[in-house]
């Protein structure tokens, strides 16, 4: 995946022969640009979403869009990347030392994130087009799944390193095992998605890696 | 969901004024256009899934799967009854007493089967209509995924009564640990369906299952 939009590290080279105001304006251009992305996937759905009616919706020519992005999946992936980055990516886990109390206050925001239309209706439009879509799927997993889930993982080997977990659990099968009723309740709507429910699917996958 | 096609219980009263070869035929009719429809949503996805494509290539009138189905819907939801019920929801998951083995065993069969294209392509083109449209996915949780969980949580409460599982277990949860990794996996394409995937699974959750 490669993006040119300002903003993004690869655009860093061109900025530097914009004014400040030039670069204030593109950078404006770009978060609405995004925005809309995000608006109108969640009302219309990935299939019938076109980048005629983002560039419509952000106010900016559709030839601003093709110069940044090479197609709808890639502004969405950055639209998404940028949400999520900023608010968990790089911050991570908390890493208390209380390995539970951490991952159900994550658990739990995730929850009230997913439980929000204007995050869950674009997200759930892309995770469906991934489903359908093994290309896309492919760009959806390396650019938001795969992090998500790296973000667990570094939090479980923090505390298989503090011998909270078991040394022979599979971290990785461990995240899968925290994440996956989690995203079979939302995707697929096998019961409801609250915090009671990823309390206790806290407690019942630590019983498994606890050391024994 | 009601459908009135032969061979279903709610078509049991008009039977008895047909002749066995009018029987026949309609039974032959039904599994025609259970089978077309099996294909034809594998191959094109079930937005673009029409009835008439289905009685084309069933070889019927599209009158007649009307007159038994009152939409794509309800033909597709029986069609993979019909499959799955004979396969796997009567039998249930074998009851050796050997909890490890018997969960193993059905979820390489699941592995086997969600590894068929012929199975595979229709039940993901399902999935993935009912993950972007509540009401579907309402029918397909009620017809289809739910009596498939409900065959583990017998027999995990099988296991739970023989002291295999702890008591304060709750059963529900326990399926979703199994299942969620596995769903998550296939529909969202996280990594690969394998035996030693299934195997491993069964061996983490099965350790937080577990009596102390």
């Amino acid at each position: 995946m490669s993006s040119a939009a300002p903003g993004s590290s690869s655009a860093s080279g061109g900025r530097r022969f914009r004014t400040p105001d030039a670069s204030r304006r593109s950078e404006r251009s770009r978060r609405a640009i995004l925005d809309a992305s995000m608006e109108l996937v969640g009302e219309v759905g990935y299939n019938r979403l076109t980048i005629e009616a983002v560039a419509a919706r952000a106010g900016v020519g559709k030839q601003t869009i093709y110069r940044w992005w090479p197609s709808k999946a890639a502004v969405l992936l950055e639209a998404f990347t940028t949400v999520v980055t900023d608010d968990e990516y790089e911050a991570g886990i908390p890493d208390t030392g209380d390995l539970e109390a951490d991952l159900k206050q994550v658990l739990r925001a995730t929850v009230d994130e997913f439980t929000d239309a204007a995050f869950e209706a674009p997200y759930r439009a892309l995770a469906v087009a991934g489903a359908a879509d093994a290309e896309l799927s492919e760009q959806f997993l390396e650019r938001l799944m795969a992090p998500g889930m790296e973000v667990y993982s570094r939090r479980l080997r923090s505390a298989q390193e503090a011998g909270q977990i078991a040394e022979d659990v599979d971290i990785g099968l461990a995240v899968e095992m925290l994440l996956g009723p989690f995203q079979q309740r939302w995707l697929q709507r096998t019961g409801n998605l609250t915090h009671e429910f990823t309390d206790a699917l806290v407690d019942l996958a630590l019983r498994g890696l606890a050391p024994r």
